[in-house]
């Protein structure tokens, strides 16, 4: 039984991006929490838009396919709602630096949209945003907290920055609850799988389950903290019910680093299958790469009483399990949910 | 004779919002150095775009009307520019409380466009961006260096750092040159004076030279360090030739802060006409107002070599005596330029 238990019974929940990764697991989670669901996804091509990702809840969640750029929608869409949860976004940060233009319509003029809806037909709604430790870019220190400065290398990260900064405008200004998260590298069951372009430890869950060979950028000591999709759910649901989190910036992830080479040994080995060898960075990956980072997760820990709850080893195997039993709805590029 | 002399004998600039106060100021002093001066102003109704502001310079600019989110105009444009002085920006901090779509459009989207136009079609010229102290938020401590914390209180401020954080971006990831300057509250000839909204010392002005009532909000005492707009367009310019500046942060401020009781007085007793009392703030400027801030202008002072150069009073002075022999192209609501 999860922290959150039966405490979202009758609750009304709009989840932006609700068919991609974080977003169907959340509403899956949701449901089971007795929260009347409603999921928006543009079904952009080559995002994380799957219908399949909602197979357990499909009859007892509303699915309405829009865009967070779109005005009217919103406008309605979030009228009732208890919570809005605010996933939608443009998530691929290679992209973001050959086009930046769908970081800035997506990511920061949608999430404009959103509060503005909010704010002329629903201000007492509560926000939940998650956006990305890439908002900080290299660690000046390590673990990162929350007051670190915020210097972020890509177009995408900056696009998650402005989102988050947007938000708390509305609550400092026009008094629109928000809680605002920077989520670590997260994985398992229900992500992307068609390309590596964002997503590494999904990929190579991937090219494992394949029996293929994991690529291994530099020299694979890069520290990172992977977080298991459950644990990032029960973040963002344990935020939205902790009346103190209001306002606050947390911090969504591991506090024990791990780096690639470890990955990739653990992976192979849980899997069973794959193998992985080293590789150099391109010059666009490495110009993004912002070294060694993992969170501090303190502050949450103390002011909302989360910590994440699954092993490296375990989240694995349940991401491995999960997408050797539903490889045809994750692998195929005609897949269209 | 300006520091910055004949430097720009032969050099081709590009100024984008070369008709408001801060770029025909600037358009004006390239001129006199010897650049060939391209204006580049979208004369949004309410902006500050004036063509009286060029009356020096008429015969000696070329001036296009065009917008930076105009994708085919600005890749025109930015071909065979040494320099690209991108100042073009929605500037009223009020407005983008109740409506951040200008600023998101023209601020964040708009210096995407141009940005990308150099990187496609002339990677080689040299940008330099004009930034807001609103960037910082309220000071943590006092004066504000560039390292400070940057938790802006409103969307226009969120607008101007995220442009920062893209030009920065450029610079890192496609190596277009980039000059990044945080400017403090300016006020001088050729602004923007027919409506308050933005622009405080120069509204000021307009009272005192019409002989009326300056309302000076709350105590009077919180401060500021208000810049002669010569003294901006020097900072400008000098940064933009020192090489050293390439890939930097600069403040552009005045050491000396003066509380608006200070401002008021001098303004008043330098026009010899108008007077001031205390006001209330309104709701909305009051949940925008950060409190006492100043800038830290060390780091510019040492890289660059510059400091201002006009007294508060003979700023003032300057100022008065512009308007008041220029009023007709800057009073009336009917003015076109």
């Amino acid at each position: 039984m999860r922290a959150y238990g039966g405490a979202f019974a009758g609750a009304r929940a709009l989840v932006t991006g609700g068919l991609g990764f974080t977003g169907s697991n959340l509403a899956i989670a949701l449901v089971e929490a007795g929260a009347e669901v409603t999921i928006v996804d543009a079904m952009i091509p080559g995002y994380a838009g799957n219908l399949f990702n909602i197979e357990p809840i499909r009859e007892r969640v509303r699915v309405n396919f829009s865009d967070v750029r779109d005005v009217n929608a919103m406008n309605h869409l979030v009228r009732g709602q208890d919570y809005v949860f605010h996933l939608a976004g443009q998530v691929d940060h290679v992209l973001s630096l050959t086009d930046p233009f769908p970081d800035i319509a997506i990511n920061i003029k949608g999430t404009a949209v959103v509060m503005e809806a909010l704010r002329h037909h629903n201000p007492s709604a509560k926000v939940i945003y998650t956006g990305t430790r890439g908002q900080y870019g290299p660690a000046v220190s390590l673990p990162v907290a929350e007051d670190a400065p915020t210097r972020p290398k890509g177009i995408y990260e900056i696009s998650n920055l402005t989102a988050e900064k947007i938000i708390q405008v509305y609550w400092e200004t026009h008094r629109i609850e928000a809680v605002l998260l920077r989520l670590t590298n997260c994985y398992g069951p229900r992500a992307q799988m068609k390309h590596p372009r964002y997503g590494v430890v999904n990929w190579f869950v991937r090219l494992a389950v394949d029996d293929e060979t994991i690529q291994v950028f530099g020299d694979g000591k890069i520290l990172r903290d992977f977080l298991y999709i459950d644990d990032a759910v029960e973040a963002i649901l344990m935020c939205a019910l902790q009346p103190r989190a209001v306002g606050e910036i947390f911090n969504v992830g591991v506090d024990k680093p791990t780096n690639f080479i470890e990955l990739a040994d653990a992976l192979v080995d849980v899997a069973g299958s794959g193998s992985w060898q080293f590789a150099p960075f391109s010059p666009e990956r490495k110009a993004q790469e912002p070294g060694d980072f993992y969170s501090d997760i303190s502050k949450i820990g103390r002011q909302v009483g989360w910590a994440p709850r699954t092993s490296l080893r375990d989240g694995l195997r349940r991401t491995v399990e999960y997408y050797r039993a539903h490889k045809a709805a994750y692998w195929s590029n005609d897949e269209q949910g």
